[in-house]
């Protein structure tokens, strides 16, 4: 922005400043009716031009004109030679370019003080279109709002935007065994339906608004039923399947009546998880889920979820807290898979938590879990890795 | 447990064991009605014993006795020499005492099986109490209830468990310039509450729930009456203050009045955000904040947010994202307060990102911040750093 400095040149003289037109179009940009110069600090708003010399051996002596306002548009005018006071935050009062800092006056007798210290245009003050150009970009896309994002957008009174809606992720459990949570006294051979609940969680945390299908039997007709008619209203569709290989069966071969183009694996290189589904029919993504609650939830964390923030458009989803640690012993890992291990974080140290693929505890006990790249062999003890922290 | 397998010793001879009364107590923990053994496998229950010694080689046969259905009680017995199919997640049959995978047996004629592996007692088992034990914690208390906690509680059939109630946590705004957002026409010298919006995000984010007070006045008794009308309603205030001198002084005689013990600080040593006020009014702790946003979102997070979360209860929070970088460039501070510098994460270097307090634009082109710590004197381009992300 041209100041009036640019105006005077060092000593003083004014001249005239020829500037080119595309000069003129990137760099002059005057205030708009809208929008103000305030002051950064509380002091006293000058012309920068009046400070200039001045030091605590020979301070300059200005004469206070008058007070600016919080909130009101300034009724003075700053001189050559007179100052006006200023809040932090008060609008720059016309003629004024500078505000210098409280700390660095000192009233000199009733309505002049004397200032000790020079500031150069600009200084404490902050331009109309400092913190936003006109026409420049808020806020990124693709990403969830953070809180100094809708600061931002309050500030320039946006109070409503356009945004993805929360993709419906329909959620079936499936099992002739699977009885609901609330279900007071168990029969043998039935267990209740601990991943459904925990879905919901993981599908709410990555942006999703989790529909409770219930429970179907294993039934290939009364699966694939439920399944349709879920697909009009979810942007997604999750089955934790039966845990036994007909009931597997089962659900792929519902999945694959739904509609094309059908069923993209049937069997994920991960460990624990490997029967996993992943479909897409009449365009909403399945994914079936392994049986037991513990390899359902690490499958769906790790593949289930980026698909609800993609749903959902975030494209940039927020990093999950990872904090390095030195392994506390030996893991073995099969080459071609990843393997996933639950850890718990002690001084520093990542030890593994083992344990059958069934069990939920080795999960609520963990603090995080690591990932076994696919080409490693195993991980041996005191090797730097990186876990990622369960919130 | 104790197994057959104590009871038979090595030679399989039969022999009485002694325990003492402390043993049984800790160690003796039969089955409950409610709960079973069930398998991990799609397979075969079996008697250990009839396994021992098989091989490739020398396969052993078993009479397949009958099928175990899921969802119901086994109405089948192994007995020696027997087996019945077992799906992954069925209850193991009486006489059985593991399951032998499928993968290792193959149908030797109709209704017998040859096994090709030996199993031992236990394997392909998992026992009823195994994921948690009579009277074990299911989920320790301190930390919002993760996916896989829930889970858990859901298996045991708790759907509902007494939490701490969010903390209501009532944001006032001060300062004559300060409009609310939804405002469309500024008038000049005022502003938009940006402040408001985003501590309400940040307090949602620790687990409080955010009550707008409203914007007041800089006007002591007003404040004071404001206040004092939302201390029985509130379990913590936070005084986004007038950005000027005399404000913030305001803010101050107000809160003094509310009640003892009263103010604790008024200043942190921190940049920005070092005229942050703490104090604990008649039980409600009253945090007044730096009045341009940026400083005070800055401040709300490193002190505003842990009190959200132990208001809550929440004594072990989850952590924060946190990515090691390296300096892009040098980076001064005062040794004696913390210095908060906002970066920007480019190909693992943390550009710090500078401009004057007042802009929010610095904090929505952050990716993250790193903290300087209080005895530097600044950070040398190179150093690595620890960036705390934004979400």
């Amino acid at each position: 922005m041209a100041t009036e400095a640019d105006f005077r040149g060092h000593a003083g003289r004014e001249f005239f400043t020829t500037r080119t037109v595309a000069e003129a179009l990137a760099g002059f940009r005057p205030a708009r009716r809208t929008g103000f110069a305030r002051s950064t600090v509380d002091g006293y708003a000058v012309r920068a031009a009046d400070t200039y010399g001045v030091s605590e051996g020979l301070p300059g002596y200005l004469e206070v004109a008058g007070a600016v306002r919080m909130g009101a548009e300034p009724d003075v005018t700053v001189g050559p030679g007179t100052v006006a006071v200023m809040p932090t935050g008060g609008v720059l009062p016309p003629g004024a370019d500078a505000v210098v800092m409280v700390e660095y006056t000192q009233e000199a007798m009733p309505g002049t003080i004397e200032v000790t210290r020079p500031v150069a245009p600009g200084e404490g003050v902050v331009r109309a279109d400092e913190d936003a150009a006109y026409g420049a970009e808020l806020v990124p896309a693709g990403r969830p709002l953070r809180a100094q994002d809708l600061g931002m957008l309050a500030a320039a009174g946006v109070t409503e935007v356009s945004v993805h809606s929360r993709p419906r992720v329909t959620v079936f459990s499936t099992g002739d065994e699977v009885v609901p949570p609330e279900t007071a006294e168990l029969r043998p051979g039935q267990v209740r339906d601990a991943t459904a609940t925990a879905l919901g969680a993981l599908i709410a945390q990555a942006g999703g608004e989790p529909r409770q299908g219930g429970i179907i039997p294993d039934d290939r007709a009364a699966l694939e039923a439920a399944l349709r008619g879920a697909l009009p209203g979810s942007d997604m569709i999750v089955i934790s399947a039966g845990s036994s290989v007909g009931a597997r069966d089962e659900t792929a071969a519902a999945v694959a009546r739904l509609g094309p183009p059908g069923i993209w694996c049937h069997g994920l290189a991960i460990r624990p998880g490997k029967p996993t589904l992943l479909a897409e029919c009449a365009g909403v993504p399945v994914v079936g889920l392994p049986g037991n609650p513990r390899s359902a939830l690490v499958v769906f964390r790790l593949i289930g979820m980026p698909l609800v923030q993609q749903a959902g458009g975030c494209t940039s989803p927020p990093t999950e807290p990872v904090v390095p640690a030195r392994l506390a012993r030996d893991v073995a890992s099969a080459a071609g898979r990843l393997d996933v291990i639950q850890v718990r974080l002690e001084d520093g140290l990542a030890v593994p938590l083992f344990g059958l693929s069934a069990l939920l505890s080795v999960l609520t006990a963990a603090d995080g879990y690591i990932v076994v790249p696919q080409e490693a062999t195993g991980l041996g003890s005191g090797t730097c890795v990186d876990v990622t922290l369960y919130r």
